[in-house]
């Protein structure tokens, strides 16, 4: 989508020498628009696990990447298990990096040499290109659930939670293309973003990446999206996820569940927005068989934002006695999701809907 | 309760005087121990608006302080109206504002003169001395729920959103006084904080008071109530409330909804603490009657906390150019309410049990 009206991509390979991966360094938005160049595989595997690039979708086209670094170095058998553990290692939730890992893997496996490592930034560009196609079509897929609430010309009020917008992606992002869609033909959209503590992923990326590309939104505390729907203000809730259960389970970013409840409660829908490959067909029930990334204490504890000086700062928010727990994730039973949008269209979030419509992987 | 080992109430007249009012400057919480000296209504309309003393029952006493302040200065009839018109307008939410400052008018209307001042502190000091034994009164009530949770010495799990803690109070508190009985009884207590954004009361004030009492707590973001509960680690919600309905309908800081239905899907009890003075014999539906304030953008914008180098620094935290709305409560319906902790016991949060409870007033 557009940053000032500009066209970008959230990863791509560098113009200039042709295998340096370009990516926006996202732990500095929105106050700088910094772009590292990244030359090798461990310096991938450090812009994934400290959250350079996040967003499930995102994090299996920087994986695919990180393989193609690798072998540009040493295109070994050895070298290749040893990227594929390494990157796999780096998050513990997202099954689009696992997905990527064996992509790549079963693709490079059978060659050798050059022909790998020229395989290999060809298979990640691919990933790439089949992110913002599959993107695309889950936009066109969710568009007319806004078009639908935008009879004579009302606006349409979307919650959503953290940020599952063109920057989680390649490019589109999943639960924010039906908006970008709705608002380039004209829709009138309003977006209720939510700020997602504790990293504050809504307030800092969303809110950044739709007023960038000058979509009307509002940022909320997490706490007000149960009042706002109870006063009728929301007309959908739209989030993404990474993870769904082949039984429509749903791990999303903390805090997705309690929206959930809050949809429910009030007759608002709630639907879900994901590529496929977001899918793990191996487990059922998502309470039980995902596991959730347990993460730093100083992510409750601290804030980070931009001092009244200009400089960016990070404050103590919490007495320094006081311990935190961090649980980075939550999972939003099926029973409380209206749908998910999928590149294939939209899906009831149950078993027997979700192996019909992906028959062959199921 | 304690701080660090010594007794203090939430205000009081300060000592060396006898006239001017001593408050607890919690804006400046948890970074450091500010005890001002108010010496007039204005200085006390400020405190309350600017929040240097909130919680229902302490604006409550805090006002009742300002009348007497105004009466020091100026006794007349029409002072007194002035002061309770300026009082009465500094928060619109709080039911126990108006229940407070109608206790000083009723009580100060027949009197004239130096009488009425030395009545006005007096009658100040009442509501205090009331609030206390209010408190202490909740907190015994409470005690048998957590203590029926604590069979063989087993840690109970309670969670809590916002501050309803002693410093919300004049002592003891609400949701947080069973929980003082616990622990002052020797009961394993645990308290899950909520960090309550925007205003992070919780992570602020919650954690503080509990930390300094030396009661065993984890803060975690507002997002993560949901996720304890599904895996079982929550054993009891009690939290406090700004206004209750005829019909138990509550009124409190904004995402205690969202916990309620949490509370609810999970099949942990949700338990609200409150004085009788919180209840409002006026209105039924809290959702329709119960005007809910709009606070500053900048709440949810910025934040402040400690900077690194110690002092107290305010950052901001959200793109400059998008909005943010902030409404400061939500209603959650009685329905989703197990019970509520009141000076006269535990009461079921409906309209005809609340009634025979409180029949005089009813």
């Amino acid at each position: 989508m557009k940053i000032d009206g500009t066209p970008f991509r959230a990863i791509w390979v560098d113009e200039t020498d042709g295998w340096a991966v370009r990516i926006i360094d996202q732990t500095k938005l929105p106050w700088a628009l910094d772009i590292p160049r990244l030359t090798s595989m461990e310096a991938m595997a450090h812009a994934i696990k400290a959250m350079l690039v996040r967003g499930a979708p995102l994090i299996g086209a920087s994986a695919a990447y990180g393989v193609a670094l690798a072998m540009r170095t040493d295109s070994s058998d050895s070298n290749l298990s040893h990227a594929i553990v390494t990157l796999g290692a780096t998050r513990p939730t997202a099954i689009n990096l696992r997905w990527a890992l064996a992509r790549m893997e079963a693709h490079l496996r059978p060659l050798g040499g050059n022909a790998r490592t020229v395989a290999a930034y060809a298979e990640a560009a691919a990933i790439c290109d089949d992110d913002v196609a599959t993107n695309a079509a889950i936009g066109r897929h969710g568009l007319p659930l806004i078009e639908a609430r935008a009879t004579n010309g009302r606006r349409v009020n979307i919650l959503t939670h953290c940020n599952a917008g063109w920057i989680a992606t390649v490019d589109w992002g999943t639960a924010l293309a039906p908006i970008y869609m709705a608002f380039d033909k004209g829709i009138d959209v309003h977006v209720w973003v939510e700020e997602t503590r504790p990293r504050n992923q809504g307030a800092s990326l969303t809110a950044w990446e739709l007023g960038k590309h000058g979509v009307p939104h509002t940022v909320i505390a997490d706490n007000a999206g149960g009042h706002l729907m109870q006063r009728g203000d929301v007309d959908l809730v739209i989030v993404g996820t990474d993870r769904v259960t082949r039984s429509g389970d749903v791990a999303n970013k903390i805090g997705t569940y309690l929206k959930a409840l809050a949809a429910r409660d009030n007759g608002v829908p709630f639907w879900v927005a994901l590529p496929s490959s977001t899918i793990d067909w191996t487990i059922s029930d998502g309470l039980s068989d995902i596991p959730i990334e347990e993460r730093a204490q100083s992510e409750v504890t601290t804030m980070t934002g931009r001092a009244m000086d200009g400089s960016i700062a990070t404050i103590r928010i919490v007495p320094k006695d006081s311990p935190a727990a961090n649980p980075a994730f939550d999972v939003t039973p099926a029973r409380l999701v209206s749908g998910l949008i999928t590149e294939r269209g939209l899906c009831s979030a149950n078993e027997a809907a979700l192996a019909e419509m992906f028959h062959e992987t199921a």
